[in-house]
């Protein structure tokens, strides 16, 4: 590096330079059956792809989507029995994460959040400056309520961050957890359920009364849309309108708004769908849990985490790739998932291959 | 406000809580002639439209789109003669704005930007807890290149942000001047070109020797794809790489990227009507000029600003709303800018338009 780069560098905030980005381990994915990324495996709709391909002719592509699309955030809102002025929308759930925690952490400032779970929570606190307060699940990967309660009020922590169901391991918060939280802490609830269509309680009704608890959602996982990345947040009014000052005007485009929208005139074919992952789900569940050499935790999500008994999982993982053309996602570098190995649930055929697949390589 | 929601309130960042959204004053705009926003005047070219949308017929809407896509990284650096790993691609180049300024930019840092300009670098780095060191531009929108100097060097700034030319005042950076803020500065310089199609010098070929310069470019304006969202940077790949920490992974979505590699299929179709919208807006200058009760600057973007002088903005502004059927932009409120509208240079027909409109108006 030369020194005018590292005096370049030297301009970077110490604590973004601390971090490690985003990364994706996998090999060129081409003909691979594609089990890493918590994908629906169905394609959107064909309504939905001749819907949106109709819009797309008709839009002016060259004029700024419209800053609040009134109509979709009130379908939204009625999906969920909320209101309008407290949905914000994102390109992606991911940019709502992010704008949230814009808005909350600053220098110094104590973010709670259960561990192992979504890399980005830690990554994009600490590029803000925050202090990663980690509660650890317990050994089966349950959350530990009683510890999260306890740090966050120690800390006094003004944002506590949950995945439920969690990803990589699959847990939903218990009933009642939510309203625990918030009943025993002070903090901001960040509840991201981007899984929450394939399992486990929704904290949504809560909404009602808490102005503390900020809902996410997402279209990439049950509606099929993760190539064109949609999510939304549900919250107070009040506090949706100062999330959207660090969210970007103009951010979902004409073409994902129209997707949106016929994603929800789909939502009868997409819920039978998702109804036809959480029974793969379940089977993937049963067909690991018979076989030896691995341990399958339960899942409430659209994947399975496993534990590889018999050998490394990094091992475990190429021969998937090499042998099998199967690409899972190994985990087993991130603290507390020593051996883990993360499968998305596909179709029924994506769980009898990857079960036969694992038979053989842990034999 | 009930209690509750007021707690909520009280876990926001008070630097947040004290700044007001990024928002667009306009009147349901079905049928006006819309010369707000900057954007094209033309849709996209119909052989974009097409290949994107046979494009999206093939491609999976149910896969995230790629990390890092390589082919079309590797054609906007060839656009730019510079190398793929220094470009970072954003959901706009607004995301590219938010992710430089939130590696760089905690409690406290300062930032350096000339005013009047685009609003949200200011906004986006309040939110951050950052402290705007504004530099006015002389009493004609000229850069002051030695108060730029002064202040990031009396502030030890870690950043000046420039828009070149600049938004709402058309005004170009000087040749030369960009190369003197590196030399005599040892801030970053975030240097916003996204009006550079339109006219002005650009600091592209400093890039080689210049680790401390960040270029952003967008396919909003002369692209004519505002409503899909595609913009990027160039910088230093050491810089790039830290920069893209504060980047969403997936941030691009698949029919946006669709939509960038036909857009730079059609360079050359593209390039011809960003010289129509140039010719245009010196026709607009040379009608506004002509017009008594006002004062027009000039401008090397796809707009010109204008003082009002015999009547009040407001009044102006709504009467060519109501009375003639055209938006434009009332920047009056900002500081700086008492009595400014900024029009966008839509076609000839627009042009004509709104001097004869400004002409009746202000007579």
């Amino acid at each position: 590096m030369t020194d005018a780069a590292a005096a370049a560098l030297a301009l970077i905030k110490p604590e973004v330079r601390a971090q490690t980005a985003y990364t994706l381990d996998a090999p060129a994915s081409g003909t691979l059956r594609k089990l890493n990324q918590n994908e629906s495996p169905f394609d959107a709709p064909e309504t939905v792809k001749q819907a949106v391909i109709a819009a797309m002719r008709d839009e002016p592509w060259n004029r700024y989507p419209p800053l609040a699309p009134t109509d979709l955030l009130e379908r939204l809102a009625a999906r969920h029995g909320w209101v309008a002025d407290g949905v914000l929308i994102g390109n992606g759930s991911n940019e709502l994460i992010q704008a949230t925690l814009a808005v909350t952490v600053g220098a110094g400032t104590p973010v709670v959040t259960p561990v192992p779970t979504f890399s980005l929570y830690r990554l994009l606190a600490a590029v803000l400056g925050g202090r990663h307060v980690p509660v650890p699940l317990t050994a089966d990967f349950q959350f530990d309520l009683d510890a999260l309660v306890g740090a966050a009020r120690a800390a006094r922590a003004p944002l506590i961050v949950i995945n439920s169901p969690n990803n990589p391991t699959g847990t939903p918060l218990p009933e009642g957890a939510v309203a625990r939280l918030l009943a025993e802490t002070g903090a901001l609830i960040l509840l991201d359920e981007a899984y929450q269509d394939f399992g486990g309680p929704t904290a949504v009704p809560l909404l009602r009364d808490q102005p503390r608890l900020i809902v996410l959602r997402t279209f990439s996982k049950a509606m099929s849309l993760a190539g064109l990345r949609f999510g939304y947040a549900l919250a107070h009014p009040a506090v949706a309108a100062e999330i959207a000052k660090a969210k970007l005007p103009y951010n979902v485009g004409r073409v994902t708004l129209a997707a949106a929208r016929a994603a929800l005139d789909a939502a009868d074919g997409l819920a039978e769908r998702t109804r036809a992952v959480r029974r793969s789900r379940d089977l993937l569940a049963r067909r690991l849990s018979g076989i030896p050499g691995l341990r399958a935790f339960p899942s409430a999500a659209n994947f399975v985490l496993i534990r590889c008994e018999a050998r490394p999982a990094a091992d475990v993982f190429h021969r998937l790739v090499r042998e099998h053309g199967i690409l899972v996602r190994d985990v087993s570098g991130a603290p507390g998932l020593d051996g883990c190995l993360r499968i998305t649930a596909g179709t029924d055929e994506d769980v009898e291959e990857v079960a036969r697949a694992l038979q053989a390589v842990l034999a």
